[in-house]
């Protein structure tokens, strides 16, 4: 029952469902801006929203219509955010999910809609309605809306896995869109995944939670949370197997894949964070708690003392340590072990004797692995950020000019 | 008994106090790095260090010596922060404080010692020996040994005021270093004050942290919290006042003069942060309590968004109002008022028309300041920060190298 990759599987991979996008006119680069998924017959649905306390409007009508448990659509754009809007952004956002619901011949309720981009814009409507008349789906759509969902990415990230459930085939697949304004705390911006198994509403619920803590929630570009953070999954059960439920060992390999999947996803983020060069992946152990773990692990991915250094490949452990004794996190100086790509740099709380080259060799790779024994407990953790370039100043001190 | 600033004023202003600084040879590039600052007679004396679990071994020295409430020297070095070296760390900091002993003629458990510079390296023994042998003490030496502190500053920050009390005059005098590794839990790397105050030694504490409150904690650069941070004030007693105790008309005036050293010295290091090119001031006003003002206007002078947009004097205000969302202050979307430089972006949660151009202009000022009013409830906060720029990044991703 392990899941399989599928190769150039998209979120459209699963049995019955379609998407679509097109060039609306909202992202002032151009490109594919709007999009749709859609399945043939009503879904499932779970879904998990930004922490912030200011929240996109179409957050709120997300929370609204998911409450339910079930959903049909998703009509996404990008290049504006409809964040910081008031009524008038709530009144859009409801308009949206009317417009995709004419279309589609279902239920406004069962129509989930999401938006990113610039905030404090109005969304236009008259380009979101034509829009939305222009998508055609089909079956290859996913990788249409991959891009479609995307601002200052660099690239579409897709996944699509294969469980065999003795037999019988399920499948998740998932696009997603990240670059800035990320960190835990639902770090992804948008997260669509869609899976043909039938599953209890309970458990999707709850697997999609614990996935996004391993992985979404452990990722962080630049310590500032969206109030657009949209993770959502829906859940068609055209797979005919038997219905997952908590607890049975078909849940079990239900929730490695859609682990695998979030994972998968959420490293591509960090890969592809504003300016970014380099994923950084820290790994802790030996924390005296989960919470611990989870903390200190975010708190070193998020440094921009060591995410710059990690830029520059310069082995200026010192700021590891410093960030990890800001974490929270309970810790004992004497106690840690350092690790950069294998390369033992502080053991015990002492500085170990280390070749520059080689360490900065080591650091000149795409990904770079930080690992940091604490020795107090037997927690581990693991997050994901990226390098800190000049390029993300650049882009960031011209996004809306 | 208003305080009057000193021009040229620096640490050695107050009666009684000499300093100095010698070039050690402990910056790579070149420059002081090492000073005195001592007092002809011993002082009460007060601290405050960092937040940080790990704490640089100098940090644990001045905490045991100070634990008395009396000094009469700080020895200081810059170009290596003694920080992450175990206990050949503490070794190297307890000798150091010795050296000074013995070239001032005083017990070493009078003499408190700090460090800044990078870390994880063991302090030059022999260059800070030789280097505590060539300090000359001068009553302008406080100049000096301001400049003797600086790291990555591009200016020396010092600050004297005098204060009349009904015809005795008293001063007090400081300095501090910042530039990198600044975040609210004391946030200053180093502030050094003096005074020649009479006063009692309970009330100096609490008036520091009264101080700190108000200045060096309202105040970030990046997010990252050095393990060295330390403020540490002198009063010798020379000014032969009435001892200042608490609740006095005095003790209010002394206050009042402190907290304006503090600020001026914090918004000094926010001014010449890493890379920065301009001062930004948050003021948060009607929030529900003293703490929810403090986070939210510390988040966002935070905000890497922020301070980028700020850089490019873009007019994004979406990502203020996104990052008091994620603050965890108590807040309504729909109440909140904006302003940049006086001008209204925001009124009762909606965005109001403004000329671009104008905004524009207004933020290319040395000076950007934000205020925001949550409309909640009474209390009011103000943070300092700094722009975010390419030369940030440039200038740590190559500190050690």
């Amino acid at each position: 029952m392990k899941a399989e990759v599928i190769p150039g599987g998209t979120i459209t991979s699963a049995k019955g469902f379609r998407a679509g996008a097109t060039r609306a006119g909202l992202k002032t680069r151009g490109g594919l801006d709007l999009g749709i998924l859609y399945s043939e017959v009503p879904c499932v649905a779970a879904g998990l929203f930004t922490g912030n306390r200011i929240k996109a409007a179409p957050v709120l009508l997300c929370q609204e219509h998911i409450a339910g448990g079930r959903g049909q659509a998703i009509v996404v754009n990008a290049g504006c955010a409809n964040a910081c809007t008031g009524e008038q952004g709530v009144e859009d956002a409801a308009e949206m999910a009317s417009l995709g619901a004419k279309k589609l011949g279902i239920s406004a309720q069962d129509v989930l809609v999401a938006s990113t981009g610039v905030i404090g814009m109005r969304l236009p409507m008259e380009l979101i309605s034509a829009g939305i008349e222009k998508v055609a789906l089909s079956k290859e759509g996913g990788h249409e809306l991959a891009q479609a969902i995307t601002t200052t990415d660099t690239f579409a990230k897709e996944r699509a896995v294969a469980l065999d459930l003795g037999g019988m085939e399920l499948i998740i697949g998932g696009i997603a869109k990240g670059a800035g304004m990320i960190h835990p705390d639902l770090a992804t911006l948008l997260c669509f995944l869609a899976t043909d198994a039938a599953i209890d509403a309970g458990f999707l619920e709850r697997a999609l939670r614990r996935a996004a803590d391993l992985s979404f929630n452990m990722l962080t570009i630049d310590g500032d949370t969206s109030p657009s953070d949209t993770l959502l999954i829906l859940a068609n059960g055209l797979a005919n197997n038997r219905k997952i439920e908590e607890g049975s060992a078909a849940a079990k390999a239900f929730q490695a894949a859609l682990d695998e999947v979030c994972i998968y996803l959420a490293k591509c983020i960090a890969r592809d964070g504003e300016g970014a060069t380099k994923l950084i992946e820290v790994a802790v152990e030996g924390a005296l708690s989960a919470a611990d773990a989870r903390v200190a692990a975010r708190t070193v991915a998020c440094s921009p003392l060591v995410k710059a250094a990690v830029h520059g490949n310069d082995p200026n452990w010192g700021r590891i340590i410093a960030a990890l004794g800001r974490s929270g996190a309970e810790i004992d100086g004497s106690k840690i072990d350092l690790f950069v790509n294998s390369i033992c740099l502080m053991k015990g709380g002492s500085p170990q004797p280390f070749d520059e080259n080689e360490v900065r060799g080591a650091m000149k790779g795409a990904e770079v692995p930080i690992k940091v024994c604490l020795n107090l407990g037997s927690y581990a953790a693991t997050a994901w950020g990226c390098d800190l370039s000049e390029e993300y100043v650049t882009i960031n001190s011209e996004y809306t000019t």
